[in-house]
């Protein structure tokens, strides 16, 4: 059995020859005939419906993700029927007074379709993470991360009953960034650019890459050539078998056409579904491997660490944020007492004249509550942003609690019973690498 | 084997006689011993960690869902280890504006904690949903509606893995309200105070009852005696068999205090989880109780129908409410725009007067520019609990073309094949009742 899997990146609003590219983008899909097709910054709905249209006669079946104020772009079509979906909108998606980097705006988010493929269940994500602005000083950083650890828990909690889980997406993460590193571990899930039998494409697989018309260079540097930050990840489960027998990227340029579909370069990846038979399944397959399940979990506990001091780093950075926010309210507060107090003056001092000019008067008095107006919405979101960082950081600990306990369980198996199997209370369960 | 468990509510935040009541609620739990306890409305964290000492010896672990800016008030206590936790934020929840009512800043969400319960896995819901201040005329409907819906998406599909499903919370809908009926119909989920074999407690199983200090009676008019609007809801699985047999609440005031632990009265399910062998397990229990399968279908396609035009009358209400605060802001800069016009009056015509008082100048400029950075955050607010409303209506249409199409095929095989079990396509997934 053959599935084809294309996922391609949609088009920035406003950005350059938007209709023709969708155009294009229509033209090749219809011609391709992939069985899924996830796509990202699909921002206006208008070309969604306009590439509905387009595909209806060979992805009948289509899903568009709605969420944030123009987001959340996330769109799939499929030959096969989509019979549920879901959406997660992550916790952290950056700030809305950054309103040039427009990704708050955005409201990134995660989003799950269910697809019978065959006789198999396949959960299908497409997701779209905070960009990345500068890798040296990249203040999105425990967003980012924050971002990844819910896309593996939204994963992880939600895959339980497919045969087949699938995720396409644009990462904004290098191949091994913390976050990459996270939700790899994590979930299990495999990288289709490296366990590819045949790649054809951009050197090492880059998605981002300096022959694009629609990218600075400046935002790829200090990586002249390009980088890796779009996936396909896929996982099979004790049902089904994935392998993935192709892969190929576009190259900047289309054929016949003056400039490329995207800012990004497209996926395709093939990949082969083999189900088990009844018989081949059960717990068998779970014991194979018992040393480098160990091993994994080692380093799952390591990544999970290094992920947690991230979010440390984040949550002192949004305190000082919150701190200063109420600093200036405060500031803003005694301004406005201050002035009072001047306005004040004539009346108890009858005949003493108003020490004040009017217009500067009325100026300072809409300076402060300007200033206690924003302060005070910046105080409510620097302490959702704490809440939301503390969440995780929580979270993290209980995991990382968790990981190491299901570790002793299986070094005590391991010192007691070298060739057994673990004590029945570690069953692998929120920790399941599938190899 | 033999589970109870406790579900009972925190206390309003600033409310009266806080600390006596955790203290309260604290010893009665190290009494009575249960071995998972749900609380709501734990809105400071002081309050979390004054429990989390004091329940140190019987209740080991324990969990806090952050959420919004003072929320999410969800917290968990187990005598059982808590494996992996998560957490999904409603994406409505009311408006910030309605201060006054402050479900917004509670960040409404669900949480999730995986325990192991012996052999068996356990998924444990704990959420609280939008409050309904007006019963006539309750304009926060279409939010507890979307947040019902988000609410069975998440439970159904995080539940795969799990042998037993719990939910607690406070609700905030009547037992046949609209968002109630659509998640006990699409889960499967089974009430308990329906279920249980032996129940004492409040009339009607009520939990927020006229004689409770802590409310106002005016509140629960029409319902002078009180309403149920918390629950335990439970359901098993192919693996385990779940029973109540028994339950009880509160009655309003405790023996040798003088006041109650809550304004809600608590909840107490004993659940007697039963273990299948693997030899009962397999799918021949799937296929009992065809006929009842196909009513339910029809009745959830109904229910969900019936949300659905909910959600379009609230998408209206935010259409509406949309086009008002765009309208405001138009004229907020037809107004700006003016008075450029009257300020430039003097330098155009030389020698003129300025034909303004100066102060009224500035004071209409200052509202102008309020009404500008008003309706522009409105604009935006609205926007996306659009968005949100949107794609709450596109999940429920595709869930209802899903639902048809199943039942079509159930109805097929039961016309051609009166005895024999349903196509394959047409297996039980999205829907699951377990009866």
């Amino acid at each position: 059995m053959l599935h084809a899997l294309y996922f391609c990146r949609g088009i920035r609003y406003l950005s350059k020859y938007c209709p023709q590219r969708y155009a294009m983008i229509g033209e090749m899909l219809c011609k391709e005939q992939h069985d899924i097709v996830l796509l990202q910054e699909v921002w206006s709905e208008k070309d969604y419906l306009f590439l509905k249209k387009k595909l209806a006669s060979c992805h009948p079946h289509s899903h568009y993700f709605r969420s944030g104020v123009i987001g959340s772009g996330l769109a799939i079509f499929s030959k096969h029927r989509i019979r549920d979906t879901f959406l997660y909108r992550y916790s952290l998606n950056g700030y809305p007074y950054m309103a040039h980097h427009g990704d708050w705006f955005g409201g990134k988010a995660v989003g799950m379709a269910i697809l019978n493929l065959g006789s198999l269940t396949a959960n299908v994500y497409v997701t779209h993470l905070h960009a990345e602005y500068s890798r040296e000083k990249d203040s999105y950083l425990p967003h980012r991360v924050v971002q990844a650890w819910e896309l593996q828990q939204f994963i992880r909690h939600t895959s339980a009953g497919a045969d087949v889980v699938i995720v396409g997406g644009d990462l904004n993460m290098h191949p091994q960034d913390l976050g990459n590193r996270l939700l790899r571990a994590y979930t299990g899930l495999q990288d289709s650019y490296l366990k590819t039998a045949k790649f054809d494409g951009c050197e090492n697989g880059m998605t981002l890459i300096a022959d694009n018309p629609f990218i600075s260079k400046k935002e790829l540097v200090p990586f002249e050539k390009g980088i890796r930050i779009d996936y396909i990840l896929f996982k099979g489960s004790t049902k089904a078998e994935v392998h993935c027998d192709s892969m190929c990227t576009t190259k900047g340029s289309v054929p016949n056409h003056p400039f490329p579909y995207s800012d990004h370069e497209a996926l395709t990846a093939e990949l082969r579904l083999e189900p088990h038979t009844p018989a081949e399944t059960g717990s068998d397959r779970k014991l194979k491997n018992k040393d480098s399940t160990t091993g994994k979990l080692a380093e799952l506990v390591d990544i999970v660490t290094e992920a947690r001091t991230e979010v440390k780093v984040g949550l002192h950075c949004a305190e000082r944020m919150r701190y200063t926010a109420a600093r200036t309210g405060v500031m803003g507060l005694a301004l406005l007492f201050l002035e009072l107090v001047i306005a004040a003056v004539p009346y108890l001092a009858l005949g003493a004249e108003q020490p004040f000019p009017r217009t500067s008067f009325y100026l300072l008095a809409v300076l402060c509550f300007a200033i206690l107006l924003t302060t005070s919405m910046l105080y409510i979101f620097y302490t959702m942003e704490l809440k939301s960082l503390q969440g995780a950081e929580d979270q993290m600990r209980l995991g990382i609690g968790s990981l190491q306990e299901k570790l002793k369980g299986f070094c005590l198996a391991q010192l007691h019973n070298p060739s057994g199997r673990p004590p029945e209370v570690q069953e692998p369960g929120a920790f399941e690498p599938e190899e």
